[in-house]
């Protein structure tokens, strides 16, 4: 449900309009030293701020209300809160009749039979990726491993350097774009992952594709490598260390990590709110209507999400590696 | 590690060349019908038989020794064990030495310090599917909705119609290839699935990363959606049941299934053992040496798998339904 | 570690000298009603205020940030949290060199390796108990049985209409006594409890001993059964429903509840903080010292802590009966 | 349900006529060696032998299916079967109409809806916990604790030097006793137990109220502490090591380990199948009834289950100590 882990262990609440969302973050080691500027650098980098993310303002004004002392972690569970300060009184309450296409509103109206804080898209709202950022920005204080993520597609733009005009076109036309995100683990050792179930990419997946939006995971060479032979994909080992001369593996084997870098690449669809408007049923009419969502929402999500996926990874790794630690 | 599920749960065990291999199956409900004849059914689709795959027999003859009765699950744990029959005494030494490309040979040893069963790839040999076949197949006597797999590709090839002759041609090159398999789930109803970590294509995910080759998953139109905008990715509701006109999101929507068919496909890689011989690092020599695996493996275990993925999408459905049923 | 419960699952924070304590409660069924009142009489009777309870003042003003929307539940986590509001600045730091008798001081010490928050005994404080009183009482929203909660023993005090003159006169040896508290479980139906581990009894008593200060926990006649034959323990059943003529079990069989009500005696022992001096053992100075705390504590927290086991008795039934619902 | 553990995971299965018994142990550290003589000296413990203890037979031969390659741990799941060779095939069924007092008949044939294996208990039978001594046994092999068990009561006899003539005289009565066992976990080191829910206390509790017939768990001094005042319970610390004067807490603080001895003491209560009538409910006939049970039963099964609660605490122990590891 809303906790993971096994020995790190993260449980999130929060509704988009509620009064708070947060985390609670279990089994960092006592000891770790607390970077605050971790933490802000990654809530930063999650905020909108460039061409195709929301002009709304979310201050992201986290506390940490335990768990930390002289800026260490005591070995207790830390609680992180971010108030949410600015939710508009305006009326949500067509979201009950008037399911957003894309959206969870529909789903969740059926499934908590109405009971559902539908106001924002409550907790299926991407606010929530906000509390799962610092929660990973926690975990990355504890591993020694490296992750980062970089945007490699966005619609039908491969080159990133025209990501400003091309996002611009798509503001223009009231539509939305979605895209692909690589993420990079360096410096990692051999021999993280449990199998059977508890594969280190079968605990990535599962926690990559908890994120909104995301649509699919493929690790190394991924999809693509569907045309290669055996003897193409295969990654020769080249020296006592397990270095391969490729990657198409993307760096697992059998689940557990070999020690070379590990490549994933994740599909993020086009953010489901857009300005322009679309058809969608009316549940109390009982018939299709226009749906006129309004408002000024992110044209790409995908701009903004890179950070969220890379600290999920994180939190994954972190609940690995002290497995991995538990056993040598 | 090597249990699976919250309500529904299932434990693997087993490697290779050890006497047995099993599953025990936690969480079916008293009173549910076995069906024998769905097992065995399930069992013979993973058999090799067609071209492409292994000449090696294995008979897969399961005993049920627990938790059925009369028929019947009896509430308790119902544990069914494969004894490894057809198990060689040659010897598997060398693979402590010589690790085979894109196996876990390299990684197992290094994890389990060199005490691992590594006869035959031990427990990371394919043989333990057949356990994960069997749980899948009670999990399927439990739920109202239907699963099916299908290949799609095989190596460069689409038409399946050509798949034996395609085959043939790789087998000649002596070497593998891989493909892709569409799974549905059709007979869904709205609600399966628990945000935020147990999503349901988190879930279903999580499991079909833990299928050995699997390299790749995703919803829906999947990548190929990233060209898409938003007004042509976004599915319209068109009844008050939540059908939609088109089904781009794969039949979930903030992790919640909408009642729609569930669409999945998965990239299995190309069987890592191949008759061609191929280098890889000598940990005693220290050295890189050509490395003869010989024997006839799986040209393309894709071709056996499918039913594999199918009954792992089995247990997380079940596990998730119960859940469901518990709010329901 | 502070995550308990399969489907009903509460996650605790906090440390005395922290800002805040609080609970995220994840799995209430959406659309249970909220009744406040609940909560505050529930935290009412855990406030010191009777003779033989600390003087100190907290106000437990409790906060509710998500999962309840005009008053019921929306099938979100919940989260509420406590502000730590009176905390001194009085100097803790002796606790590290001088660990208190009985308490968690010495242990937390090497556990954490001096990293933990050591003010006011850190998350070992009862203060926590406040946010598991809390938890429970949202339990209770969601379950059909009741609870109740009796002092049965105080020192050696067993008439309970002398209890404050017997408190006084402890309080006059600047000492602390404990105290027994009688459990019952009312309107039970028969199914309760998940054989083999999760029976209701264990599940009960993991919860019981979970709060601090609590040594012993039995169910029906406890360790004074242990005189009678079985003829006389043995509870003959006189009706359909399973009542039974006896309850020596407790209304427990085989881990399942049997629809009788269910009996739990557990044994709480003196309170550790006494006024008068004890002797410890000086880390620093490596020698026993006389050890003042000082300070007004509770000298019977007995006197307290009965809704906190009412609390944690409702927590794991509400979890129990849902996995019950699952089947039924 | 039937699987405990959160690293070392030990999952039950099986039911008294059933094909077999079983038990998988997941996370036993590979390298581990598996000391064979340790399982049958354990299982010899448990074995109906002295007076008091059931005349029937069970080889309890059991066999190694995997994780185990040349005596030593993979670090794979070991599979342990035990075969019921002893299964009589006489009629049971009257126990879903007539169920006996102190039995799970009544509270199975409703929970499992008449469905459970009835026969000679099914899951609720005690031939179970042969398969939980096998899972202790293994426990014990990696952890560097000892631990040992003593009767210290059985029915109103204190001196268990006259045990054999007291059993002699309840068998004479047709009858049957309960009794009391004395844990000692010796060789501690501080810092085992995981609060706030998994402290040591509280999983060695749960752990010791799954197997069948416990129904009272106390720590150190347990209920008899209850006349004690806080200056007298306290137990001072002399050393920098922790040891203290007294023992009364029974080794564990905070629900942490301090390093000295470990007590429990623990309530088995008189076997519940014995040779004389007793009234009971039929369900069909709809009134009270005398039932005869016959055969010949554990007069004191307190006298062999001994060896399973010292092997159910070997199990937390080793699951804690590998948690501690993964911080230390």
């Amino acid at each position: 449900m809303n906790s993971y882990g096994n020995l790190f262990k993260v449980t999130l609440y929060g509704e988009s309009h509620q009064p708070a969302i947060g985390v609670v973050i279990d089994g960092l080691p006592a000891g770790t030293k607390i970077d605050e500027d971790l933490i802000k650098h990654d809530l930063e980098q999650r905020k909108p701020k460039a061409i195709g993310t929301t002009p709304r303002k979310e201050d992201d004004i986290y506390r940490i209300t335990s768990g930390v002392f002289n800026g260490i972690a005591t070995g207790s569970p830390i609680h992180v809160m971010i108030e949410n300060k600015n939710v508009k009184s305006k009326d949500y309450e067509h979201l009950k009749t008037h399911p957003r296409p894309g959206h969870a509103d529909f789903v969740s109206e059926v499934k908590y039979k109405g009971f559902q804080d539908y106001r924002g898209g409550g907790r299926f709202s991407g606010r929530l990726t906000a509390a799962l950022v610092v929660a990973g920005s926690f975990a990355k204080m504890a591993i020694p491993f490296k992750i980062k993520h970089e945007l490699s597609q966005v619609g039908t733009l491969k080159d990133m350097t025209k990501l400003d005009d091309y996002l611009l076109s798509v503001m223009e036309k009231q539509d939305s774009v979605g895209g692909t995100i690589s993420l990079t683990i360096s410096d990692m050792i051999v021999g993280i992952g449990e199998p059977f179930f508890d594969k280190l990419n079968a605990e990535l997946a599962k926690l990559l594709f908890s994120v909104p939006a995301v649509k699919g995971v493929e690790f190394g060479l991924g999809f693509e490598g569907v045309t290669k032979l055996g003897s193409e994909f295969n990654d020769v080992i080249v020296d006592e260390h397990g270095k391969t001369k490729t990657n198409h593996q993307g760096g697992i084997n059998g689940g557990i990590s070999n020690g070379n870098d590990i490549h994933i690449r994740v599909f993020v669809k086009p953010t489901s709110s857009i300005q322009k408007k679309q058809d969608t049923f009316h549940l109390k009419a009982k018939k299709v209507e226009v749906l006129d969502i309004g408002g000024r929402h992110d044209v790409a999500i995908v701009r903004r999400v890179g950070i969220v996926l890379e600290n999920v990874v994180a939190i994954a790794l972190l609940d690995q590696y002290l497995m991995y630690k538990a056993y040598h």
